[in-house]
């Protein structure tokens, strides 16, 4: 057993979008009022939230105005516009992101629906705890990614209302640079700002919220923090034994179960359920080149049964 | 739609093993009686057969004898290790597989379980159409990868007894040489064995065998050939969009499915299921590689939301 306990996994690489973000995204679309749907819904994301908000309103039928970083990947691009949305381009700062999708909602009166620190994304994100506890009623822990704390606090908030006892992991990456900022913020009991977050979980580097940072406080007991090498193993692992593609973000939690950190500081968890967040995996143009080169040069001929 | 009606998976990739071949090892090793299970169980195989095997083995907790040809991949030799069988390495032909298999059943008595040969190990398959029909009631076809022509035929014998007009068309790789035995066979009106079968497709280069040729040529309808080119494309599409990790011989299936032959041929069919029927790819050292440099050199610092 790698991880000398019982690990149970939530998949929410297979939600529709291919992250949890679909969950918050749709509480907050169908919270509307018919009034203020038929205006629509706005927001800006470089990531997973951006795909997920334009599906929901696709789903409730009302406009998405999605404001997209100029090095946002094409694929997440692509991904808004299979969902009916047709992105707004800006210059890939934080700055020009809050400037256009502003002057969208001026223009539109749309609602904005930020990607985490909302109280009905929070929750909408809790319902994975609700799903999660009635599957496996005897989880004795969860080990939940942590970003802008969304995810992390909605769960928290559920979990703990059905199960006062149940412990509340974050996992979060070390990174290159300052991506601890969790880690730093529950050492020094207030909401530390890191410069410049950098780590190869794309999808872990925002700013914990004014409104998730007193959930994440009050609620989660402790972070296990993992570096970008344990990262990349959990991707391995999860991609050649679970036969799921997770993406970076998504591996953080499989990765922080299986840490030296959580065997000494909780030796005495024995179910942990652990989140797989997300997915959306670029495999790049080099891996399926290397598949067509294969189907034609060949690697072997011998009878494979 | 991509492919013009409604596509069902049956995802046997997440199977024990990562394929659907522990099915057919399962079923041949629980019907041995005391006696006999108790000599183990022998085979030779330079695929999932081998680890399908030794696991049916651990479970019924008894010796398998598992023949490797010394070119297999080090991820499949290290699976059956997983599973406690110790692999026999031999010479990367089949002469030498079937002489050093012989050779181990001598000094064994254990009992020979071929790859697909063996009327237990096509009954074992044939549990996929069973699952697959009471699942999925309205399915009016099954696209079936086939190589030795085990799966097909245990499925086309299940799913022809409890739905008499279901429609099973197998789904075979052109390759770069001479994969397509079964099309070559159906059109010749007898078995016809090809030389140096060379596909992407690793474990469907099997020739049809003499049990399983005969339910062949009397229950499918028709085959789908693929080439290597749609086999690359659907795996990119499996693995991009349904998020779950497929090998190519998985992946001819949906190849199949979208196919330019199954919209001109078969515009009828409204419900169709198709086999994923395995999910062990090795991506390979230069992908996790790749990931690692990305993880020390970065690729963003711009957070994604």
């Amino acid at each position: 057993m790698l991880s000398g306990r019982s690990l149970y996994f939530k998949a929410e690489l297979f939600q529709a979008t291919g992250a949890f973000k679909i969950r918050g995204a749709c509480n907050a679309v169908f919270s509307l009022t018919e009034e203020k749907a038929a205006r629509g819904v706005a927001t800006h994301s470089s990531g997973n939230h951006a795909a997920a908000l334009a599906r929901a309103a696709q789903l409730r039928g009302i406009p998405a105005y999605v404001v997209v970083p100029s090095n946002t990947p094409e694929i997440k691009v692509d991904a808004c516009r299979s969902y009916g949305v047709e992105p707004i381009m800006c210059e890939a700062s934080m700055a020009a992101r809050e400037a256009a999708c502003a002057l969208v909602v001026q223009d539109t009166d749309a609602t904005f629906v930020p990607p985490y620190n909302h109280p009905l994304v929070i929750a909408g994100q809790g319902t994975i705890a609700l799903e999660f506890l009635e599957q496996v009623p005897l989880l004795d822990a969860l080990i939940v990614p942590v970003s802008g704390g969304g995810m992390i606090s909605g769960i928290a908030v559920a979990a703990r209302a059905l199960k006062p006892g149940i412990k509340i992991l974050a996992a979060e990456p070390v990174g290159r640079n300052n991506a601890a900022d969790v880690a730093a913020s529950l050492a020094a009991g207030r909401l530390v700002q890191l410069d410049k977050p950098e780590t190869i979980c794309d999808g872990l580097q925002a700013a914990t919220g004014s409104l998730t940072w007193p959930i994440v406080q009050q609620l989660v007991d402790g972070v296990l923090t993992v570096c970008e090498e344990e990262v990349v193993a959990a991707m391995r692992l999860v991609m050649e034994r679970m036969k799921a593609v997770v993406e970076p973000s998504g591996a953080a939690g499989v990765a922080a179960a299986l840490g030296s950190d959580m065997r000494s500081r909780y030796p005495e968890l024995r179910h942990v359920g652990v989140v797989l967040c997300g997915g959306n995996l670029d495999f790049g143009d080099a891996f399926w080149q290397s598949w067509l080169a294969r189907s034609l040069t060949g690697t072997q001929n011998i009878p494979s049964t």
